[in-house]
């Protein structure tokens, strides 16, 4: 079932969407900004969609199948872009047999909206209370109304400005909003369109059904047991979250520190999961917090100060890197609230100390200073000129002050992983639709985790073919509404991807091979690429200084050729 | 003859560059930098080149021959860019004999360097007194020790901090920096390089040979007949400069108001060239005042104001709409002291007044304000975050106020002809290598001075065509040292395009016909259009706003549509 909602007349319409029956996920959120979506179409125009959609699995109990898609033109990269979201909205948007919400049109007045979605339908409200509010203060409210069991997705003031680093906030399963469509600016989307928040209830929504229950049952199980089996999925994140990595990156030399002029930064161990996992242990936190429903990995956390408030949850790798080694900063608690300031003024956390970390290199804070960073941050929640500007992602700043060292691709900011040192994941931030992004081809696993086989992260040889098959597999996960991270188990128990594959065709009724679910994958990545070439999207490169400059310690540049990299899109 | 300057090891060292032989002006600059730069390098990277070439007539003393061609890859757009200035260098470098000086590298130290031109070769040395002056300054400082006679071409304070919209400033005949490289941050590149200015004496020059100097001469009074003869040559441009366009276009319904969002401005006649040329002569200023050597149409000015002092000079048509209609304001002196700023500081002004249009719309200023408009030029001089951003360019402005409604192709500023109600220029907008850029194809000819033909500027009818046409013509005069404004002339009296073939011809001994010297033309757009695809730059088109909503009076949209454009290349 789908809705369309359109914000110049503010009508809600139920739709069949006979065109996207059997879709879901990045999928089907892609498709949606394909099909509706004129490429030329200014990010904040009307023409643009934005699409709240559910993964196949959504809803039915599946392990870790708690995400959703958030798709639209991005305003940071002016690609197609999917931005996928954990937390409590996906399983109940699918328990209410919803596919997808299209919100389309602007707005014609400056009162912001509220939609409401529960089994009755969906109703558009008028919020201005909501007004000028940031996330964790508009989630406390809309929960003083509809409770604290109800999903909210909202955005911040930075969202309301059109930042294009505007993220879109999402509750966890306690009702905190610490999860976020992070990247490529969707909430500057939602912002456009005059919409503050999504509200889901799913109370006294009709069972999921299944084409053959029984057979979905033992799937579900071959996954779990995948999961629960495998040590990077049961214990490694579980325990320390994805902070572990920060120590394990730093080792291989390629953690990218200030600015991406090091592969090594001295207060690694400071800012890494055995130090987060410490402090949560020693100050009544919490790791091996599950962020929605059926999550067997349990990745995330509550992070609380010294005083024993919380300061955070879903509190990344990507995070304490972005505000830690990028920045030559070595405290967490300082960067635990840098991620609590992101994620309430509403802009993605990467994105956010990346563009801090080429301010820093034109000399706008020195490296280190993190009250600075805190003052800026505060800048951007108030939209001042130099708030605005880090606001508007890393591009933007090195264009802003004339900087050369600017890790984007297709302007998005570089993640925690320096191409250099880690070629695979190189090979996907230059050729991916999405812009520089570590999740849409996690080459990560089999470079530094030697998940799937291990490839020698600092040689070309074999990178473009281990990023295209982790890309076209990624675009099926996706959207299935499985978190990415089984991945990092199927790709060495083979029996966890039967499940998957199996699950898929017990809720549906089919009989796809995991060879067809593939050629899903494919479609996706072609169905993207189609959109970003009519959008005359800049070319599939890194950056030249990633070819100029070499990485200490093991001195190297990116040597992977874009002759090279044409390769990764023969699939 | 041309010169490499490397700015890394401070060397200089003469060439012959024979790949090289037989070009001039666009032709060559565009040919070296598509030569010599990597497409994906960073416009302010090492392997960028920035050039200063003279045209195939400079130095002759043929009419109007005194403009130069600066190239480089644009920090402004990503593109291939040839930013063309008249002033008294042209003809000096030509008299030494000079095709191209090539400066390449990144400087080892924020010492800025001086380059000193005379005929003994060229000369690199440091100038810590310049550092941090703007531009009237350092001509000032320039002049104290080589003299008036010198020709400046130098950078203010916005091209030290590689502002994306930073020209380089150049001298007049009275030694004033009335004239700017203008667009696409040449004068960006100009500071990456840690070059501040270039000086050019040409005493003692060698006298310019020629292959057949009769015939030369003869030619050449073609040329200068015709300009004599027509029109707007020898009285609308020579009497109002080329401000007389203000109220042409207004009464056309094509001067963009309050940043594009009408046709009409109401204080249109207060800022057009009757006014100007009345304050001009009450003042004791100058109009009918020639910008460089032999220059017979004369549409240069000096402009002084109530007191009798010289405000600014070259006080174009685009400056009086850029920070006039399209800001709302209606007093032409404030106005002035707007261009004087942007010419102080070293800004492109239709650059600078676009993006201070797109900051009034998100309401940084209100429309009109004048005030706070010259308090917003002098935040740019000082470089705070605000005037960082407007120095950054429109397209970088509507992205930090998150604004839909930003006037740029392939984010270059679009000038003072409404695409909407002059098609014709909408056509070169969209579809030349420059991003948006009038004198690329200066459709205005046709659609509104009814120079060359008529073709109605409301009709898509035979606008492509108008464009293509224009744009081959434009690449060629370009490449000639020509000031693009005989094309004013010789589209109405074939002789004076007689006159420049015949010139040419004589000048190097040639044999070539009309049509020979047009595919020069089209081999400059092949060029820079192979660069440009290379570099994987946006495709062509307006943004979308022009196509969805209706420009009064006229009430016409863009509809043009993109497969028509596309018949633009096809030359």
């Amino acid at each position: 079932m789908f809705y369309r909602i359109n914000m110049t007349d503010l009508t809600v319409t139920k739709a069949d969407c006979p065109e996207y029956q059997g879709m879901g996920g990045r999928a089907l959120s892609s498709r949606i900004v394909k099909t509706e979506v004129d490429p030329n179409e200014h990010p904040l125009g009307p023409g643009n969609r934005l699409a709240f959609v559910t993964g196949l699995l959504s809803g039915t109990g599946a392990p870790n199948a708690g995400r959703m898609s958030v798709g639209a033109k991005s305003p940071l990269t002016g690609t197609i872009k999917e931005s996928n979201v954990g937390g409590a909205m996906g399983h109940k948007l699918g328990r209410l047999g919803i596919s997808g919400i299209i919100v389309e049109g602007l707005p014609q007045s400056d009162v912001p909206y509220l939609m409401h979605v529960d089994k009755e339908g969906i109703k558009l409200m008028e919020a201005p209370q909501l007004k000028g509010l940031n996330i964790y203060d508009t989630v406390a409210k809309l929960h003083e109304t509809y409770g604290k069991k109800a999903a909210i997705g909202c955005i911040g003031t930075a969202g309301e400005r059109k930042m294009a680093s505007a993220c879109i906030g999402f509750t966890d399963m306690e009702g905190e909003p610490t999860r976020q469509a992070g990247r490529g600016g969707m909430g500057a989307v939602m912002g456009s369109k005059g919409l503050k928040a999504l509200v889901v209830d799913d109370a006294g929504a009709p069972l999921v059904t299944f084409a053959d229950e029984a057979a979905f049952r033992t799937a579900a199980k071959k996954l779990s047991k995948a999961l629960l089996e495998h040590p990077v999925t049961s214990k490694a994140l579980t325990t320390y979250g994805t902070a572990v990595l920060v120590n394990i990156l730093n080792e291989a030399g390629a953690l990218p520190t200030r600015n991406f002029s090091n592969g090594r930064f001295e207060g690694a161990d400071k800012t890494g999961g055995e130090t987060l996992e410490a402090n949560c242990r020693e100050r009544g936190g919490k790791t091996g917090h599950g962020c929605s429903p059926g999550c067997v990995i349990r990745c995330s956390q509550i992070y609380k100060g010294k005083d024993g408030e919380m300061i955070t949850g879903g509190f990344e790798y990507e995070t304490c890197w972005a505000f830690g080694a990028d920045l030559g900063i070595d405290d967490l608690d300082q960067i635990a609230w840098m991620n609590r300031w992101c994620d309430d003024y509403g802009v993605d956390s990467i994105e956010t100390g990346v563009a801090i970390g080429v301010a820093m290199e034109a000399g706008v804070l020195q490296w280190g200073d993190s009250a600075g960073v805190i003052e800026l941050l505060h800048a951007l929640g108030q939209g001042t000129p130099l708030g605005r500007i880090i606001g508007a992602g890393a591009a933007v700043t090195g264009q802003v002050y004339g900087v050369r060292h600017v890790p984007v691709v297709k302007k998005q900011a570089i993640p925690a992983y320096d191409p250099r040192a880690v070629k695979g994941v190189g090979v996907t931030y230059a050729t991916t639709t999405m812009g520089a992004d570590h999740t849409a081809g996690y080459s990560v696993t089999s470079n530094i985790l030697g998940v799937g086989g291990k490839t020698d992260p600092l040689l070309k040889d074999g990178q473009v073919e281990l990023s295209k098959n982790l890309q076209v597999a990624t675009a099926f996960i996706d959207s299935t509404g499985l978190c990415l991270f089984v991945a990092l188990a199927i790709l060495d128990i083979p029996s966890g991807l039967e499940g998957i594959v199996e699950m898929c065709n017990a809720r549906y009724g089919w009989n796809y091979s995991a060879d067809d679910y593939m050629e899903i994958g494919r479609q996706v990545l072609r169905d993207e690429r189609a959109f970003n070439e009519a959008a005359g999207v800049e070319t599939d490169d890194l950056p030249e200084f990633f070819r100029q400059e070499a990485l200490s310690p093991h001195e190297v540049v990116f040597d992977i050729s874009r002759e090279e990299l044409k390769k990764a899109h023969e699939f």
